[in-house]
C-alpha cells in the first residue's frame, strides 16, 4: 500500500460525508482481524451495542499475524484499515491482540478517525479482577513477545506482577473445532500449569479466538482463577467511547452485520458461527491487490 | 504483482545470461516455500547434488498457504516465483505441497523456466512402494481439498487406491518444536489411526514440514506402512531434470546455499536447522511490495 496518500483523500470523504445533524451517527464501526477470531468481539459489540452497524474485516489471505514481524503486521494492518475507512467507519477496532499489540500507535497516529484495541481494555479488566496481584497473560507468540500486556499493566498498577505464555497451539486446535477434546485440555495444561504454579489468581485471554475455549480453561483452572476475556472488556470500551465523542448511532437505527473476508472462507466460519451465535449475512470478498 | 510484464522482461534477461559454453550451467536451483518447511527438500537437494548452488526464499510474511484459497496461492505462488526469476534460477523447485497441488500447472505456463512440484515424484514413490495398492496421503487442508494427490496416484496406476487425510495441526505441532512428545504422538493417532484402519500399506508425507515428525510417524505406524517423504523424491527428481536439460552445474563448482524470507525469521528457524543440519548463514530480508 501506498499509505500516506489514500488515508488523507479518504479522511476528506469521510467528513464530507459525516451527518452534521445530532441525531446519531449512522455510520459503521469498523472492525478487523487477521482472521474470523475477531468475530468473539463482534458478538460483544451486537450484544452491548445492538444499534450499531458492524463493518468487519478478516484478512484471511494472510492470517494468522501471530508469527510475524512487527513491520509486517503495521503495514498488512494499515491496509486493512485504510479497506474500512473506504467503508466509511467512524471509529475502528482492532479485534486482533496482534496487530493491536504491534500496531495500535501506528494506527493511531496514521488514521482519521479513532482506534480503539482489544489489550488496554483486557489490562484494564485484569487488574479490577485479581485479588493477588498476580495476573497471567496467554497469547500468540508476536502478542507475547511485544510485553504489550506487561507494559499495559504496569502502567495501569505497578504493583501487578505479570506472568505470560505464548500459546501458538491454541489457534490451530480452535480453527480444527477441537473446542472439547482430550488433546486440547492436554495442550491446555502444558501451557497454563506453568502459570498455576506461579500462583496467578487471574488470567487474560489475549487472542480473539480463545473465547472459544473459555468452557474448556475455566473447567481447568477452576474457580481460584477469574479469567478476563478481551473481547468482552474492547466491546464495553468501545461503547464508552461512541459515548465521549458522540457519535452513536441513531436510537431508531437496526444496527446490520457486514462481513468481508480477503480470502475466501474455510469451514472455520462454521465453527465461528455455531459457537458465536452471529447472524452473518453473505460474507464479501476484497482483494488486497 | 503486475506479473505478465516483468516474467517476460526477465526471461530475455534470463537468456541473455545463460551460458553459451557447454562446461555445465552455474546459475543457482531456485527453490520456494510458503515458509521454512521447504528446507527438508533443500536439505536433500544438498545432499544430492552438492555442487548445485540454492537461492531459496521463503514466504513467512504470508505462511501459511495450507488453509487459503486457489487464487491466492496462485497469486502469491507467481509472485515469489518472479523474485527466484531475478535471482536468475535457472529452474524452479516448488518445494511446498499446497503450492504445488494449486499452482504448478499455473507456473508451468507462466514461467520461462522449467518447474518441478513435489506431488508427482512423491505419487510416483508411492506407487512403486505400494504392495497392496493402497495409499494413504496427509497434507495441509487445502493440499488434501485440492485432489492433486489422488490424481498424480491415478495418472500412474488406476489401480491404486488412496485415502487422504487433512492434517492441519501438525505444521504448528513442529513449529512449536514439540517433535517427540506425547501430545504429538496422540495428535498423530487421532489422524492416521482411520487410515490404519482403511488398510494403507504406504503413507505419503504430502507437506515438505512432515519428515520432521518422520521419527514418530514411523515409531507409531511400525514396519507395516511405508513412509514416503516428497522431500526426498524431488530432490531425485530435479536431478534427472538438470541432467535431461543440461544445466548441470560445472563439476568444479562448490554450490552454496543462500537463504531468503519475506518476513524475519522466527524460532522455527533453529528447529529446522537443528533437526536437518544445513548450513544457512546470513539469512537475507525480501520485501513483497
Amino acid at each position: 500500500m501506498e499509505a500516506e496518500e489514500p488515508l488523507v483523500s479518504m479522511m476528506t470523504t469521510i467528513k464530507d460525508s459525516a451527518p452534521a445533524e445530532m441525531d446519531g451517527d449512522p455510520r459503521p464501526i469498523g472492525v478487523f482481524d487477521s482472521g474470523i477470531g475477531g468475530l468473539t468481539v463482534v458478538s460483544e459489540l451486537r450484544k452491548l451495542l445492538p444499534n450499531e452497524s458492524i463493518y468487519y474485516l478478516g484478512d484471511t489471505a494472510r492470517v494468522p499475524y501471530g508469527g510475524k514481524s512487527p513491520a509486517t503486521v503495521q503495514r498488512y494492518s494499515l491496509e486493512i484499515a485504510s479497506l474500512l475507512l473506504e467503508q466509511n467507519a467512524k471509529t475502528i477496532v482492532v479485534a486482533c491482540n496482534t496487530a493491536s499489540a504491534l500496531a495500535l500507535s501506528v494506527l493511531e497516529q496514521r488514521l482519521p478517525v479513532t482506534v480503539t484495541g482489544v489489550i488496554a481494555p483486557g489490562a484494564q479488566a485484569a487488574t479490577n479482577a485479581t485479588r493477588n496481584g498476580h495476573i497471567g497473560v496467554i497469547g500468540t507468540r508476536a502478542t507475547i513477545k511485544s510485553g504489550a500486556y506487561e507494559r499495559a499493566l504496569c502502567n495501569l498498577n505497578r504493583g501487578v506482577r505479570a506472568s505470560a505464555r505464548a500459546c501458538p497451539l491454541l489457534v490451530p486446535l480452535i480453527e480444527e473445532g477441537w473446542l472439547e477434546s482430550r488433546i486440547t485440555d492436554e495442550v491446555l495444561m502444558e501451557y497454563l500449569q506453568p502459570l498455576m504454579d506461579d500462583g496467578i489468581d487471574t488470567l487474560v485471554l489475549g487472542c480473539t479466538h480463545y473465547p472459544l475455549l473459555r468452557t474448556a480453561i475455566g473447567r481447568l483452572l477452576g474457580d481460584a482463577v477469574t479469567l478476563v476475556d478481551s473481547a468482552e472488556n474492547c466491546a464495553a470500551a468501545v461503547k464508552r467511547l461512541l459515548v465521549r465523542e458522540n457519535i452513536e448511532a441513531p436510537r431508531a437505527q437496526v444496527g446490520d452485520l457486514r462481513v468481508a473476508l480477503t480470502d475466501p472462507p474455510d469451514r472455520f466460519l462454521d465453527v465461528a458461527h455455531e459457537a458465536l451465535n452471529l447472524e452473518i449475512g453473505e460474507v464479501q470478498l476484497r482483494s488486497m491487490t
